[in-house]
C-alpha cells in the first residue's frame, strides 16, 4: 500500500533568487514544460505583479498537467484580503493554486513586519480563506517555521492551525534561513503532526546553507510530510533550495521511500533526468556540475584503478544504482581499454564501422585528448567529433577551401544622427578550381543588426557553387559561447547548433582566442557535416 | 563535559580521485600545510608506492602538528604481512599513522578479491597487527561496510572485531559507493557500537552519491562515531567525499555538536575557512562554487527584496550564522527582485546617499527592471549598476563621447602561406571639443591574435586626452559571455572584470545582439566607472 508523495517545484520562483540567474518569460515557459514532462505535481511559476517577467509568464502560462501555482504573500495588516492590491495581483493570474508566504516566527512578526502576533494570525487566516473563497487550492509557506518553533512553539503552531482551519490544502514548513539540521527537522515534523496538522497536508521547504537541504527533506518525509518543495539543480536563494534532481531518484529508487511512497514521476521520465538537468544549465549557460549526485558527468566515473578493474567484472561493485536509470552513463578514463570500445560504439552510432584494435582508434583518442586540452568539448558537439574521426579515417572529402575572410563591425551615426551598428563579411572560398567571393551584412528581416557572426555565416553560405543547393536549407538555431582555458591562456569556445529543412539538428564546436574565428570554425564544421551527410563521404 | 571529535582529511588521497584533478607533490605540500593551519587531526597524504607523485610527497612530507597518515591496503592472501611489497612500501613512508583499506562485504571478498571469507579476516588481522608492531597508529578503512552489513551483518562485524583485536586505533566505516541514506547510517553506527566497537575508536567515511555525505557524517557522529573523514570542498571519487569545509562550521557552531564535542579547529582558524577553500580552488584553477554552504560567494547574498529589507533591520532575520564567523561577507546584489531599501543600501555602499522615498529610487528600480528584461544582469556587474544609478541621479559627468568605431577581423594566408588571423580597431572619441582617433591591433606580447575585443579595448584606452593618466593602469582581467534572451530575441551579454594598479577590481555589463557591441558597452562602463572614482563626480 503506497502513499502519494507530492513534488512541488519552485525553480521559477525561489530558483530565480539565485545570484546571477535572470529568467526570461520564454525561459520560464520552456522550464515549466520540462518540469511537466518530468512529472512534478506543482509548478510555482513566480510572483504575479512583482516584476514584468513573472507577469508576462502568467499572462500566457503554458498548459500543464501539473498544477500551476502563483506565489504571493499574506495580506498586510490594516486592510482586508479583498482590498490588498498585492494579493489581488496574485489572484488575477488565475492559477488553480496559490501559495502565500506568511510569518510564523514571533521575532519576525514584531521585528520585520512590526505588527502584533494576533494581527499576523488574522493575516494568515483571512488570506487563506480569501484564496479558498476564490475557488483556488490554497497553500501557506510557513516562513522561518523551524526557527520560530524553537523560539515559541505554541505561537508557531497556532499559525499553522489558523491556515489549516481556513482551508489550506497544504501547510509548508520552511527552513527559510537553511540553518536547521536533519535530526531536528525530523523531530519537529513529527511534533507538528502530533499537534494536529495531518502529514498529508504538510509540506517541507529546505535550503542548503549547511549542505543538508536534501537530507532535511528526506527527514521530513520519513516523519510523515507528504509534499516536498525543491528546485532543478538546487537553484535558489543563497546556497540554493533542496535539489529535486537529487531527491527524485532517491525517493524513487531507495528504501524506505521506494516501496512505501508514490510520486508522479514515471520510470521513463526518471531516465530523462540527466537531460532535464542539462536543459536548465543550457538555458542558464552554466557549466554542468560534474560531481552532481546521479546526473553529474562524474557521478559514474571510476578513476581509481582498483575500482575501474572491479567495475569491469561487475558494475554493482562500485555503483549504487545503474547509471542508465537516470539517463547517465558509466565513464572509465580514456586511457583505459574501455576508451576504445566506447569510441567504436560512438562511431557505429554515426554509421562508421571500425574493426576492434584498429590502431587508428588510439590515434583518434589521442587527438581528442589533445584538442580537449586546448579547450574543445566534444560531448556537446557530436558533429565535430564525427568530422574529426572521419578525417583521421580518410572518410571526409575536402569539399571546399576557405582562402580568406574579413569581417567589419562598425558603429557610427546614421543620416538621422542616431548611433547604429552594422557588420559586413567577405568570404573567399575555392571549390575545385573555381574561386567564389561572397559578401553579406548583419541585418535581419527587421533591419536590426545581428552582429559579425551572423554576417559571416550568411556570407559563407551564400555561394558554395555545386554544393549550394545542399546547404540552402541550413540555418543557425543556437549559439553558445564559453570563455575557457586552452593550455595556459583563456580561449573562447563556441558551440553552434544548426538545423535543416527536414528538422535535423546538429552541433559543432570551434575554439580560438578570437571569438569570430572560433565561430567561423564551428560554422565550417556545420557545413561540412551537412555535405558529408547529403553528398556522401565517398 | 565535551568529548573529542577527530577530523581526518583525505583531500590528498581520495580527493585526488576527482575526475580532472592531478596534484603535484608541491600542490600536496601546500594543501597539507593549509590543512594543518586549519586544525585537522589527520592528513592522509596519499598511497606511498602507488604513483610517483605520492612517493615524492612522502619522501619530503612537511612537518605538521596533524598526524601524517599513509594510505594502503591490507596484505594480499597467500603471503605474510612482512612479505607484502605493497604494504612494505606504505610502511616505508615512515608516517606516524597508517590507514589500510580492507574488505568487509562478502560479495567483494569473493567476487572482487576471489578469496575465502576467512582469508580476508586473516588479511585484516595480520596487516593491522603488523602496522601496530612497527609502532604506528593503525586504522582500518572498512570498505563497503554499509552494503556489507546489509548483506551479511555478522561477517561485516567480524571484520571490524578482527581489526579492533589486532590493535587498530580507528575502525572507519566507509560508505564506499555512496548509496546509503542518513537514517540507516545512524542506525548501523549505533548497532556497531552496541556490538562492541567503542565510539571513540569508530570513524565515518561518506561519499556524496545521493547528496547526503554531510548528513550521513553528522548522523554517524550523533550515533557516537568520533572520527570524521572528508575532503576540502568535497573533492573525491565520482560525486566526491563528505565536504569538511561544510562539516567543520556545522560541528563547531550548531547544536547538539557545538556544546558536546571539541575539535582541533579554533575559532580563529574557522574565520579563515573561506580562504582555505579558495586556496584549493586556486591550486586546481577552478571557479569557486558560488552556492557552497558557508563559504560560497552567494552563501550570504540576499537577492529577494523582502529578505534584503529585513536584513537591513537585523541580519539574523535571514542569516543562520554571522558570515564573518567563517570569513565570509554579506552581499546584497542588485536585481529586479530588490526593493527600494535594498537599493538605498547598495547605493550607500557605493558612497551615494539618497533619502528614503526619494522618487528617483523608484525610477532607478524601473530602469533596472527594464534593462534586466533586455538581458542585462546587474548582480554580477556592480560598477554598471552604480553608473546607471548615478546617471539617473545626475551624478555622472559625461567625460567623453564615442563618435564611432570600426573593428576588422581578417583571416588570410601570411607570406609563409600559413593561415593567420588579425583584428584591427579604430575608435574616434571626443573629449570636450577635441577629437581623438586611435587605432590598435589584436596582437599580444607573443604576437598571437587575441581577437576583436582585445583590439577594441586597446584602441579605446589609447588616447582619452586629459583622462589618459587615469586609465593607463587599467587592465581587462576577465571576460564572460552569455547568450541570453532580450525580449524575444537572443542577445549576447558580456561581463568584463577590470583591475587597476592598486588592485581594485570592478565588473561591468553590456548587452547587444552584436557581441562586439556588447563588449564595447561593458568596456565604456569600465572606463567611466574608473573616471568617476578617480576624478570625482562633481
Amino acid at each position: 500500500m503506497s502513499e502519494r508523495l507530492y513534488l512541488f517545484d519552485t525553480t521559477l520562483r525561489d530558483g530565480q533568487q539565485t545570484q546571477g540567474v535572470q529568467f526570461s518569460a520564454g525561459d520560464k515557459r520552456q522550464i515549466a514544460l520540462a518540469l511537466d514532462a518530468l512529472g512534478v505535481d506543482y509548478i510555482e511559476g513566480g510572483w504575479p505583479g512583482a516584476n514584468p517577467t513573472d507577469s508576462e509568464f502568467f499572462a500566457a502560462a503554458p498548459q500543464t498537467r501539473a498544477t500551476m501555482t502563483a506565489f504571493g504573500m499574506t495580506k498586510r495588516a490594516g486592510r482586508s484580503a479583498e482590498n490588498d492590491d498585492v494579493l489581488a495581483a496574485v489572484l488575477n493570474a488565475e492559477t488553480p493554486a496559490v501559495c502565500l508566504v506568511g510569518k510564523t516566527h514571533e521575532f519576525h512578526v514584531t521585528t520585520a513586519l512590526g505588527i502584533s502576533l494576533d494581527e499576523n494570525l488574522e493575516n494568515i487566516r483571512a488570506s487563506i480563506a480569501h484564496v479558498v473563497a476564490k475557488g483556488r487550492e490554497a497553500m501557506l509557506d510557513a516562513e522561518h517555521f523551524f526557527d520560530g518553533y524553537r523560539a515559541n512553539p505554541a505561537y508557531a503552531l497556532s499559525c499553522l492551525t489558523a491556515a489549516r482551519d481556513a482551508g489550506a490544502r497544504w501547510i509548508v514548513l520552511c527552513d527559510t534561513n537553511g540553518g536547521t539540521l536533519p535530526a531536528e527537522v525530523g523531530r519537529v515534523v513529527a511534533e507538528v503532526i502530533a499537534a494536529g496538522i495531518p502529514g498529508d497536508r504538510l509540506g517541507i521547504h529546505c535550503h542548503d546553507d549547511t549542505g543538508n537541504a536534501v537530507a532535511n527533506s528526506l527527514a521530513a518525509v520519513l516523519a510523515g510530510a507528504r509534499q516536498v518543495q525543491g528546485t532543478l539543480n538546487g537553484l535558489g536563494e543563497r546556497c540554493g533550495n533542496a535539489n529535486l534532481v537529487t531527491l527524485i531518484p532517491t525517493l524513487l529508487l531507495k528504501e524506505p521511500f521506494a516501496s512505501t511512497l508514490e510520486t508522479g514521476v514515471s520510470r521513463q521520465a526518471l531516465a530523462g533526468l540527466v537531460r532535464t538537468s542539462r536543459m536548465l544549465d543550457d538555458i542558464l549557460n552554466r557549466v554542468p556540475l560534474r560531481s552532481a549526485p546521479y546526473v553529474g558527468a562524474s557521478a559514474f566515473a571510476h578513476k581509481a584503478g582498483l575500482h575501474a578493474s572491479a567495475i569491469l567484472k561487475d558494475p554493482t561493485t562500485y555503483e549504487h544504482i545503474p547509471p542508465e536509470t537516470v539517463g547517465n552513463a558509466r565513464l572509465i578514463p580514456m586511457s583505459n581499454q574501455a576508451g576504445q570500445s566506447n569510441l567504436r560504439a560512438q562511431l557505429a552510432q554515426a554509421g562508421i564501422e571500425v574493426a576492434p584494435k584498429d590502431p587508428r582508434l588510439g590515434r583518434i583518442l589521442e587527438i581528442i585528448k589533445e584538442r580537449e586540452d586546448q579547450g574543445y568539448a566534444y560531448d556537446g558537439a557530436q558533429a565535430s567529433f564525427e568530422l574529426l574521426a572521419r578525417r583521421e579515417l580518410g572518410l571526409c572529402p575536402s569539399f571546399f577551401e576557405v582562402k580568406r575572410y574579413r569581417v567589419t563591425v562598425e558603429r557610427r551615426k546614421n543620416k538621422y544622427d542616431r548611433m547604429i551598428s552594422l557588420s559586413e563579411a567577405v568570404v573567399v572560398v575555392k571549390v575545385g578550381e573555381q574561386k567564389m567571393m561572397s559578401v553579406s551584412d548583419s541585418m535581419d528581416e527587421d533591419g536590426s543588426d545581428r552582429g559579425p557572426v551572423n554576417a559571416l555565416s550568411k556570407a559563407l553560405a551564400k555561394d558554395l557553387g555545386p554544393y549550394q543547393a545542399c546547404i540552402d536549407d541550413m540555418k543557425l538555431v543556437d549559439f553558445k559561447v564559453r570563455i575557457t582555458q586552452g593550455g595556459t591562456e583563456a580561449v573562447t569556445r563556441v558551440i553552434i547548433d544548426s538545423e535543416d529543412g527536414q528538422g535535423h539538428r546538429w552541433s559543432t564546436v570551434g575554439v580560438s582566442p578570437n571569438i569570430v574565428d572560433a565561430s567561423f570554425e564551428a560554422l565550417l564544421d556545420a557545413i561540412n557535416w551537412k555535405l558529408v551527410r547529403d553528398m556522401g563521404a565517398a
